[in-house]
């Protein structure tokens, strides 16, 4: 019975995902859902970003939190277009909350829009935005133990950043085995260790969205 | 429609955490739910605290994860009674669970049980495990935003400990701002800083587990 409720929730989430996916699809826009423990980086990540995509790539992004909307003032003041999702308690992002925060936005002026996910490893990866890709970052002082622990984020991501690196002589991290434990689960997931508060190890990432919003462009 | 159910839900796990509730008092034990991110540290506060509580304290931990052994693992090699529940991708621990843990514990031989929850920040808070308090570990390399963006966590906590406390150096990490963010949504919060993984600044979270341990064995 239980199971039946979830599945039909699930259901409906797709239906809505799916409409999001066809209006970033007319759209000509690559949405990444961007996901990780709460404390992880997304938001720094994201301020990197902002400042190093520069005008080449168009971005927007939707925050997402159980409350405040500390998160899309930083990004704001970086002069990116920001809609801020509040969800009153609500553990992960669905797809009707990105749908409404997708009518606040200028879509025909955007390349990307990255949607930070609630700060939570478990229950964002079962719900779909309608994103082209799911992302993960797993931050060096969480220890090189999370992918073994929560299989379900890693296995549904196209790239994992290892974010925090300037910490790995001060943690007990295994970055061999975090990598190694990260492709037994997901074989093909493009691996990205770098800093984001010190903006060191940036420019793979980068070219890795370049070339998605570019193949992107290339279908419009 | 959807309300009704979580409401039903929560309103099963009410009746087997009261069940739990009656077992641990009956046998006199103070049963502790531990909650906190994915890699705040619950784990290493766990094998600091069996190292402490020596023979002084008869522990025994349930272990909530959604796959793997490997913390219970660590804490059965201290020499600590030890179950491991895996949730099999649930992002919470609920009372059956541990009703169902409970089974395999020597009950009339231990004066504490640490639950330790699956790692999230947000669902555990929502679940009664019958225990008597609830507690929280913010790690100082997850940021001082975290009360205000997690707010039901740290309201429904009896103390926090701020775990990482060697790592305050290098992270952007506001003590003062966390301490009285935490203190703004639950007054009453007992707030422990240490370093769990360099075994410092354990001293007052022993005297206040001592105490309750005490408290409840007058009680007998």
């Amino acid at each position: 019975m239980e199971v039946k409720v979830v599945s039909n929730i699930l259901k409906a989430n797709e239906l809505i995902a799916e409409a999001n996916r066809q209006v970033f699809e007319r759209a000509g826009i690559y949405a990444l859902n961007l996901m990780s423990s709460p404390g992880a980086g997304k938001t720094t990540l994201l301020e990197a970003l902002a400042e190093e995509l520069g005008s080449e790539i168009r971005m927007a992004v939707i925050e997402g939190d159980i409350a405040t909307a500390a998160d899309s003032e930083r990004i704001a003041a970086k002069g990116v277009p920001t809609v801020q999702i509040n969800t009153g308690g609500g553990c992960h992002l669905e797809a009707g909350m990105v749908a409404r925060a997708l009518d606040s936005l200028p879509l025909s002026e955007l390349d990307l829009i990255i949607i930070e996910n609630v700060g939570n490893l478990v229950c964002p990866a079962d719900f779909s935005l309608g994103e082209q890709d799911k992302a993960l970052i797993l931050s060096v002082s969480e220890g090189s133990d999370k992918p073994k622990k929560y299989p379900a984020m890693f296995r549904r991501s196209s790239f994992l950043v290892i974010n925090k690196i300037d910490l790995l002589d001060r943690c007990n991290f295994n970055l061999e085995k975090a990598v190694s434990d990260a492709r037994s689960i997901q074989p093909n997931l493009d691996i990205f260790p770098l800093s984001a508060t010190k903006r060191e190890g940036l420019a793979p990432l980068i070219d890795w969205l370049r070339q998605k919003v570019e193949s992107i462009k290339g279908r419009r």
